[in-house]
């Protein structure tokens, strides 16, 4: 919990503040003033003097009241001796503007760790350092070095760059749109994004909360916090460098496909945050959800006075899945005396180009209280009879009273720009384009269903470590080995409920044969056991379809002498002689552990459908019930478990279960760094699961 | 070819000028006037009298002088009167800018047709009826009821909406966007975008040519002018529309997945066109080409003064497959020097948040003459220290000897207004965000390769109809069939170089064994023969695999009571028994007509491949040889053709010539309107391929 004093304090100082105007120093303290900060602000300087009709006090101890927050702008030395001071003078929470820290590597580092211990045991919490600093309109404050206070508004916005900050400030002030508060995280020494956000959450002035993240670093409190958070108030945020990190070395399928950025993504699904693509859709979608109540349903009523941009929003909105509502009976027998005769009244309802604002105010009043349309856009081009002004003040003082979202595009620049001023102050959100202002209406929907559809509950708690899963990878790792194949893997697997086909060792020919006796002589296949060999079909270990004795036996010698050959360093205890599964699909299952998240769960078709295709699904663990589930339907080729060419369903339920359970496995153990079962063959519904193949990379837990 | 006269007359005649400045008539005359156009401008309007110091004459023969372009703004009825009368005079070209033509249906379609025969038999060429008119800055032309004139400029733009005109109108001039042409096609009674393509083509004034479609009336011309217009200028269009047309009744697998989004994909990608997602991508694109050289390469450098932005942009050129330069050592010896400690020499350069424009242009001008970087974006967000105007002073007068591209991103509103008009008026494209600029360098680098690629040849020539193909197809036609079966589609896919695997016909069980021994008696398939069953597998009508006289004694027996019991109304003629063949992979090749493009080809995987992943590609006949290899490369499967897990490589040299054939058929046949080769057997490779089903619908030629 972050501690009221940081966006609401009684009092600031400013140690650092100083008369030189070229100074961060004074960019702050001069902020705190013109903003018309209400209580005592303090600034510090050794050298006294006055700032802008204040004076400077020497020292800390020369301040005459009690601080509620500081803020830092001198060198780190300094920084670490004024945090006890201040506290000492009731300081709860600091901003640490002066860069120097962690960002310079080195010595940094360790000043970096030095100030979190300093705010520790002060009792402080700090933001920073090597930041902005803050604003929130709603107190007056302006704790930053910012060009400019943006207007009061419901909209919250948090980032890691601070140069964003300063462009997103310098818009907001520009196109006047009403911001909450304003939070630069620099490098997060201390307070994450996860405080900020469970923060705002709480806050009454924060209707929307945006964020532009580069890395988070406790992806698991990040993950718990955005989905209270989520539930209460939307999250969107921009994630950047999507791209880079997407290289990892990885032995396993699963970690080939795997990456940051998968991670990143299915985190913000689970959390509920709603990912924008740019910076732009952040303010797009912002807006939307700042100026308008979320939509109850998706029926889209677009009013325009022009064909091409009508279609051009119906395009967008086909697209997204959105659909136009039909315009019922008595709708039609309200509008249509008002219209002209070439009017059109399908939707798009096209008000004609040489319509006033009087048409556009007959449409819209009609709207009002019809329960088929759950969401308006108004399109407006500028022709020769065309009222902007008007038309604007008209969809204002319309929707007022309607209750469903309405959205504006009003095409144009130099004709238009006075009726966006007008639409923005009313709280009609509008947009340069009409795609945009679908694309924000689509994001407002997306948030409303993921709302209403309530949060998965967690993941079921643990058991416990089963002790033969605890024993066969604590040998293992003794051993000092970090890749378990099927063979160890498979008592792991089956202590977390999972079967394997019925299956018997052999170490010579005649064993074999005599395995195939045991398992009732019908087909069966027989793989390489190898701790060496992971993929063993490409050293043509594997052999499909074995069902009689001679094959058997002559198997066992093609095996073995093939992985000699093409793997010549690996120690060969024996074979595998397994019975073979019909009937089933093929699928993969997979986990690999992410840096910041934790296990990253993998889900597809096996075969080329991983391989070739790519179509995957990934989540984080736990997974609930319903993120499993979703999984499954996620990938393209679901419909091949579904039922296919009157092919019998799959077991889907086991799939599910399945899931859940590697996602157990993976919490249990943070050992296992990556796992492939692959493949899963998954039976007919009600038939279950056999897993064929499995194998492990392990490492002694952090 | 259109009338020079079109866009720069001698003199123009406005027929419906009038005084009162609530009519268009008026709007018209006044914007010729204020234009500036210094030929004579002949307003007529029976009543005489005077307009803005011009005197009104009161019918066309009172005009003093010969007229070059006429603009029409009366009724339909004076517009078909005042036609021949103008062509007396001289005119080669009129705007018709009046409606109650062909939008108002009934009367409205008689009355455009009649306008159409009038302009051909006065030899006039005519743009609209239903329009804005058009602009010329150039020859200070404003023929049209625009608001206002947009700066002179070299950008081109024809829409099918006149509101669009208007809106983009407005934006041109509030944004101080120069443009060149202006264009309202209205209902295109007689000038079709083609031709306004092929004239902006040949227009020193114009070097992008933009447009706004929503349909395209013929579209074997529009493909054939774009490719010749696209490798002299880059077209970029956005298509209106997209989604409504998309669900059409098809019997066929191509005709579902078909579809006019489909062709006017497939006709752009092969006329050259760049697509614009949205209007906004479409002047983004536009200032792009505008004003900046087409790249050579495609290696960007980005210069930022903060971090996060950097790599947003940098996200969008990873995503878009744009690789970042490398910093060569020399130009790093360059301006390490001139930048601080901090700065980052890595790409994205960072010269820092304190950067003042200096740092900018010592970076910039070091850049100059370096051969391993082909593009440059400039980021700027406005910091205290940043000088934004003379940032963007550094950058244009950097950017006039660089002969590479430029683009820049200044991020925010109020402190980067008076550098954004700087960078504008020095050609500068610039954008609100990073990934618009980065978007934009993207298109113009497509637009560089494609250009360079040189365009595919056309389709060979046909060496006429096949004699058996057009017995076939004709006495199905004369028989008043629409569909043809596997039987009869053969011989027209015989005709034109397709194998078939071995088979034979049979009417009665011990013909069917018979069959079996005059084909080797090896593995077989045995196909029902009805023109009634189109779907065999869904009536029980194929059997796999028999291997012996009893098999196909009995499968004889099952196929024919199957197809009788599912589908009683099918006249059976017997079955079709063919030799197996193996180790093929199933393919789909198919034709569907579109109404606007002709034959429009679709390739894929067979099976699961195109009937649940939908992995097609599609193209419009006549194929290229290039565009037959891109289609077959284009699928997502395609790895599986290649090479997949040790399997030899299909023979894509044989899948390449079967495309073509099906074009050659598809030109060749008009009668076929959709045909289905599935499955097509693709062998290894030098092994050809062998049609296995097929099946045609056909209708009389039109």
């Amino acid at each position: 919990m972050l501690p009221g004093e940081l966006f609401h304090p009684g009092s600031v100082a400013v140690v650092g503040a100083t008369r030189n105007p070229e100074k961060v120093g004074y960019g702050v303290f001069s902020n705190l003033v013109q903003a018309g900060f209400p209580g005592p602000v303090y600034g510090i300087n050794p050298g006294g003097g006055e700032i802008l009709g204040h004076r400077l006090y020497p020292s800390i101890d020369a301040i005459p009241g009690a601080v509620d927050l500081g803020v830092f702008v001198v060198p780190p030395n300094a920084i670490l001796e004024g945090i006890p001071r201040l506290a000492a003078k009731g300081m709860r929470a600091g901003i640490v503007v002066s860069a120097g820290f962690k960002e310079i590597g080195g010595a940094g580092v360790a000043l970096e760790r030095a100030l979190r211990e300093a705010a520790t045991s002060a009792g402080v919490r700090v933001l920073g350092p090597n930041c902005l600093g803050l604003i929130n309109t709603h107190a007056s404050l302006n704790a930053s070095f910012s060009r400019g206070t943006p207007p009061k508004g419901n909209i919250s916005f948090f980032s890691q760059s601070g140069a964003l900050c300063t462009a997103v400030l310098d818009w907001a002030i520009g196109e006047n749109i009403g911001f909450s508060k304003f939070i630069s995280l620099g490098n997060k020494a201390d307070i994450s994004e996860s405080d900020i956000m469970e923060y705002l959450a709480d806050d009454p002035d924060t209707r929307v909360i945006l964020g532009y993240v580069e890395s988070i670093d406790d992806g698991r409190r990040f993950l718990c916090a955005s989905r209270q958070v989520t539930c209460r108030k939307p999250v969107i945020l921009v994630k950047a460098g999507t791209t880079a990190a997407g290289a990892r070395a990885a032995s396993s399928h699963t970690g080939s496909l795997a990456g940051s950025d998968r991670a990143y993504s299915a985190a913000f699904r689970q959390g509920g945050v709603l990912r924008a693509e740019t910076v732009e859709d952040l303010f797009d979608l912002a807006l939307g959800f700042s100026m308008q109540p979320v939509p109850k349903g998706d029926r889209l009523l677009i009013l325009t006075n022009a064909g091409g941009p009508g279609i051009l929003a119906a395009d967008t909105a086909s697209l997204l899945g959105i659909p136009l509502a039909e315009i019922p009976e008595s709708l039609r027998g309200k509008i249509l005396p008002k219209l002209p005769a070439t009017a059109s009244l399908a939707n798009p309802v096209d008000v004609i180009g040489d319509a006033r604002a009087d048409r556009y105010r007959d449409v819209l009043s009609a709207i009002g209280g019809e329960s088929s349309i759950d969401m308006v856009l108004v399109l407006l081009t500028p022709q020769a009879m065309t009222e902007p002004e008007e038309t604007a003040r008209a969809t204002v003082s319309a929707s007022a009273g309607m209750g469903i979202p309405v959205f504006a595009s009003f095409l144009g620049e130099a004709s238009v720009a006075e009726s966006r001023r007008i639409l923005t102050a009313g709280c009609i959100p509008n947009y340069p384009v009409p795609e945009r202002a679908v694309r924000a209406a689509h994001a407002m929907l997306r948030y409303s269903r993921l709302r209403t559809a309530d949060f998965p509950e967690e993941g079921e708690s643990s058991s416990g470590r089963p002790p033969i899963a605890e024993r066969v990878i604590g040998e293992a790792l003794a051993a000092g080995r970090r890749t378990m194949g099927e063979e160890e893997s498979r008592g792991v697997l089956e202590a977390y409920g999972f079967s394997f086909p019925r299956h018997a060792f052999a170490d010579t020919s005649a064993a074999a044969v005599e395995s195939y006796r045991s398992l009732g002589a019908g087909q069966v296949v027989m793989k390489i056991v190898s701790p060496q060999v992971l993929h063993k079909t490409d050293v043509g270990g594997v052999r499909l379809g074995l069902s009689s004795e001679e094959e058997v036996a002559r198997a066992f010698v093609e095996v073995t002498s093939s992985v000699r050959r093409l793997s010549p360093s690996a120690w060969i205890a024996g074979v595998s002689v397994q019975e073979m599964v019909a009937g089933g699909r093929e699928l993969i299952l997979g986990m690999s552990r992410d840096p910041q998240f934790g296990p990253l769960l993998m889900f597809g078709l096996g075969g080329i459908y991983v391989e070739v295709l790519k179509d995957v699904a990934f989540r984080v663990a736990p997974l609930s019930r319903r993120d499993a589930e979703e999984m499954v339907r996620e990938i393209k080729s679901y419909p091949l478990l579904a039922a296919y060419r009157g092919s019998e369903p799959a077991d889907e339920e086991a799939i599910v279960e399945a899931l859940r359970r590697v996602s157990r496995l993976s919490c249990d153990f943070p050992e296992i760094q990556e796992l492939d079962i692959n493949p899963l063959l998954v039976l007919p519904k009600g038939k279950g699961i056999r897993a064929i193949d499995c194998r492990m990379t392990i490492a002694e837990a952090p």
